[in-house]
């Protein structure tokens, strides 16, 4: 259930009243791998094989499809909250590694400039020769509050999308966590077999930091499209990495970042 | 500097062009204590004593003025990206048992509950009789809009606000990340003694999570407000943990999720 209701007291300049009111889910999800916890994060409940397989992705732990033998929610967890994750035997894992990146991933190591360039050591650049129409990226975010119903009733979820040249729709899922729609999606192009996103599009719903780029860049995507602003870490991360970063997508409008050489910005025709 | 400037292709319904752009800074900060990092957070610089003090109150870490000593911004990381805090040395720190919660303060180990039992065992529930009517509530939004000069030029920044019970915003912060604009308000109250905030009202600008009443209870504010929507475990903290949570405070409307007592919805004048 990715929503809920609940009753609300409201008041409408000057009026009370009272009604039920959807609200998106929260809840913790715990990732465990050979008997061991990679932490928990706050999710909302629905695709979780996405979201703990999209994770290991974008850590680098996984490379392949046969990587990923099982996932299975854990039966003694009434909350379903916890997922175990059961890797091949020859897939190897650096826990010690992993607590490390995990704490790198919502930063940066010292100085700020250590993750940016461990990201990049570990995931390479893109060079993809992709590109994609100005009118065809204009028309995602359209698309993306269609396929958004959770958050037409709450106002409470992010979402992510792969999308492709046509500006086509592929994958979306929504998330109380805005990296976390971002590994769901990862996820399901991992479980697929759809990756790597080298001939795609990552749009997200909100703003796009540091942390969104880096995912972006494990699954090799060349065009990252956001509905709103993006941070001076993700387009420094961006310009490095040689991704497209394109901003504020909305109103007939983008704002092209960084390698605009992606965007074919057609002059309009006479 | 909260924001910097970047130069930007713009495309605007078929027609290309060009101008820089005010984007939101976003650095990580890595907080010292007693020779030891406590992680890293990314941040939008300044106010970064405010945030590495907010974030130790939130923690529970220190409890009275005194167990502050001095916060130093490293000076030979030329990023400003290191801040040492010198606790008193009667003050004590358990940094497994931080490191433990500093898991738990982006998640609710095991199962969903743990988590949101350890911040209430640890801060208590509030009892406080403050009240406000909606009327004063409804006047907030155009109030943080005004005093957060950098969303208006760069879209890319949440901010937080402490406001009295006439409805005066008394402390406003900006950051990229929604928890360390709240984590800079606790500080800057902290180090003025004017915590507890037990007849406040903590203003976010966006959506609230389980975190941001986490933080609000270790500063005893009994009435959050938020512009946007609350998540389901937000609201079953707020409930179990006596706190007033109001939701979709914006246009003159707003919903009371929790403890509505505090809320007084006068009638309109006939």
């Amino acid at each position: 259930m990715a929503s809920e209701s609940h009753p609300v007291h409201t008041w409408t300049a000057g009026a009370a009243g009272a009604r039920d009111d959807a609200v998106a889910v929260e809840e913790p999800l715990e990732i465990q791998i050979r008997g061991r916890s990679l932490g928990v994060t706050m999710r909302t409940p629905g695709h979780d094989e996405e979201l703990a397989v999209g994770f290991l992705v974008a850590e680098g732990v996984v490379q392949q499809r046969r990587d990923i033998v099982t996932t299975t929610l854990c039966p003694r967890d009434e909350f379903g909250n916890t997922i175990t994750v059961t890797l091949h035997p020859e897939c190897p894992i650096d826990f010690d590694a992993l607590a490390r990146s995990g704490a790198a991933t919502s930063s940066c190591g010292l100085c700020g400039r250590i993750s940016v360039d461990f990201a990049r050591e570990q995931f390479g650049t893109v060079t993809s020769s992709f590109t994609i129409d100005a009118v065809s990226l204009a028309r995602l975010p359209a698309q993306l509050r269609t396929a958004q119903p959770t958050f037409e009733r709450t106002g409470g979820l992010h979402a992510a999308a792969i999308a492709d040249a046509a500006g086509t729709l592929l994958t979306v899922r929504e998330d109380i966590g805005r990296h976390n729609a971002v590994d769901k999606v990862l996820g399901r192009g991992f479980l697929d077999e759809t990756l790597p996103f080298d001939a795609h599009v990552l749009l997200v719903s909100g703003r796009v930091s540091f942390e969104i780029m880096q995912k972006a860049l494990a699954a090799q995507v060349p065009v990252i499209a956001a509905i709103s602003a993006p941070s001076s870490l993700a387009i420094r991360f961006a310009q490095e990495s040689g991704q497209t970063l394109v901003g504020f997508l909305r109103d007939e409008r983008l704002n092209v970042y960084t390698h605009p050489e992606r965007v074919i910005m057609a002059p309009p025709q006479p």
